[in-house]
């Protein structure tokens, strides 16, 4: 085992997640692509350009993994998995997407994974009632595991993500918004999936309580630190990086955790220099640089990153419940290296 | 029994299922209410702007009568029911309500139930959230049953659901839609709903597979007739009833069958007169005039209504498999009523 990890020294953890992973995610993205197939032939079109645009599948690799982490991984073997952790893993997939989907109408994006969004190929409408049809196949593999434990763990994340969605959109250019509000947005909107992810992946691996808890710890933390980063590139990127742009945050009006900290702590002048940036669409690139200046001059990146690294360490920290193993170890440098891309 | 019927001889069947279903329907509308709430105070507000609007909420009345159908309606009584009926009633509902918000912004609805749609006072983007909220709030409600058969039927309902959705905008103006295009359009977008709705009511209450059967065929048949009736309505009435405007559906290029049975059997004059108002959102009162005098030439909306009372009577011959009663009377005549209120 060790010397499988030497034979690579340069692949990056996410690179061996996937390898690890390889035979199980095989399976998924097989079901995956049968149950996003339909008579209504947009249905496929639409839902394969997005879920086959290269995106890493991290959360269903999450799934698959945290289930290898109890013993129960492949899905064939023995315990109470039974192939369901596959289907898990699917389905948390499509809820992801299903998200992507609503979302980008919500935000009028119009690239996502360096691509233009659904939306913008296939329409609003299209994108809406795909994204519907997603999650409803994705409740269909659920149910067809008739593990009632794991289904209401998705359901409810299901609900608190659209809870964190409207949340959000909420609180779209209100200067008011506290850091606290943030937390609990991207808890909800985030979070809370890569947490439900993890857990579910735990159960179908046959964890016990304090496996199960161990690991949705685990999730929900890497999900607020993925999230952070996340917000933090919106700002610190060069244009193409991501598939999006310097600032798209910023002139959606969205408000993330760097505007927040600037807002708080800059000047009369530079609160103004945001808040007319803020929510404009056509907000100029000398308006958003004026307001990655003031993002600099507050340190409110580094700041941002420094909390991700918070909840980073708490996700390693809950892994350490665990016992030792070359997996643990991995799932652990998944998180270093989740931090390390704003770097 | 029957001195209770005299006693109140002009009641509808609608009112007469409203007074049977009173008990449990108490029960739903309070969890109805307790589930749309949320700390984030958009989601009640539009919520119950949409809930409270005055929808009949005829499909949880029909999950509580079908569960009565067999015993087990109260939701405190004996049986594997436990309660589970009035989640479920209630599911039904907020699935049926999710779909309204996300079908309202896609046909760009501004009317719902008689007044501006939930669109038009909170924006397309909240309701497509919390549309999708409303839909994680129904499975947490289903899971906590934890009845997997039943979640098994409501999560295919919703897939199928959205599927015919898809597969009605991708027919949107396209003059080459046959009658079981739209024969299958109608049936995924509303009768399997319907059919859920009786047929979880049923498992609730306790019935055997063959009475499953006959309530799932039940509404099935009835969801049919419901949607036909309906699409004939949009070109039958006077503005303002319905809460719906004469001609809305040409206006939207909804393929529905009194404008494919035209487009069938019009002159080539007839057929262009059509095709300039379908679609058109800007088709003026005497377009759609011009386009309802071919419906009546071509007997477009009787026919469409005869297609309405063949499924109709589907929907009374189902029930005839189980024994006589004054709630599968009741039953029968609400069917009637679903499809005489076209006259």
């Amino acid at each position: 085992m060790l010397t499988q990890i030497k034979e690579a020294p340069i692949a990056t953890p996410i690179d061996r997640l996937l390898a690890t992973t390889a035979d199980d995610m095989a399976k998924v993205n097989a079901l995956i692509l049968s149950r996003a197939d339909s008579h209504v032939k947009i249905i496929p079109e639409l839902a394969r350009y997005l879920i086959e645009s290269g995106g890493k599948r991290l959360r269903p690799m999450l799934t698959v993994a945290a289930a290898q982490l109890f013993g129960n991984g492949n899905g064939n073997g023995n315990g109470n998995g039974n192939g369901s952790v596959i289907n898990f893993a699917a389905a948390v997939e499509f809820m992801h997407n299903a998200t992507l989907l609503h979302d980008d109408v919500v935000d009028e994006s119009d690239m996502r994974r360096g691509k233009p969004a659904a939306r913008i190929v296939w329409g609003n409408k299209a994108s809406i009632l795909v994204g519907d049809f997603l999650l409803g196949q994705a409740f269909m593999m659920m149910v067809e595991t008739r593990d009632i434990d794991s289904l209401g763990v998705l359901s409810a994340a299901s609900a608190v993500m659209a809870e964190g969605e409207v949340f959000q959109l909420s609180k779209t250019g209100d200067l008011t918004t506290t850091p606290a509000d943030y937390a609990a947005v991207i808890c909800a909107k985030t979070a809370v999936l890569f947490q439900a992810a993890c857990e579910v992946g735990a159960m179908a691996g046959g964890a016990d309580a304090a496996g199960r808890q161990a690991l949705a710890r685990y999730g929900l933390e890497l999900g607020n630190a993925f999230q952070l980063v996340d917000d933090a590139l919106d700002y610190g990127r060069q244009a193409g990086t991501l598939g999006k742009n310097t600032g798209d945050d910023l002139r959606e009006g969205k408000m993330t955790l760097p505007i927040i900290l600037a807002l708080a702590d800059g000047t009369e002048d530079e609160r103004s220099t945001i808040a007319a940036a803020l929510g404009d669409a056509e907000a100029s690139a000398e308006q958003v640089a004026a307001v990655v200046a003031i993002l600099d001059r507050l340190e409110a990146l580094p700041r941002t990153l420094a909390q991700a690294r918070n909840h980073a360490r708490a996700a390693q920290h809950a892994l350490e419940a665990l016992p030792e193993s070359e997996l643990r170890a991995l799932l652990s440098d998944v998180v270093e290296f989740s931090v390390l891309r704003a770097y």
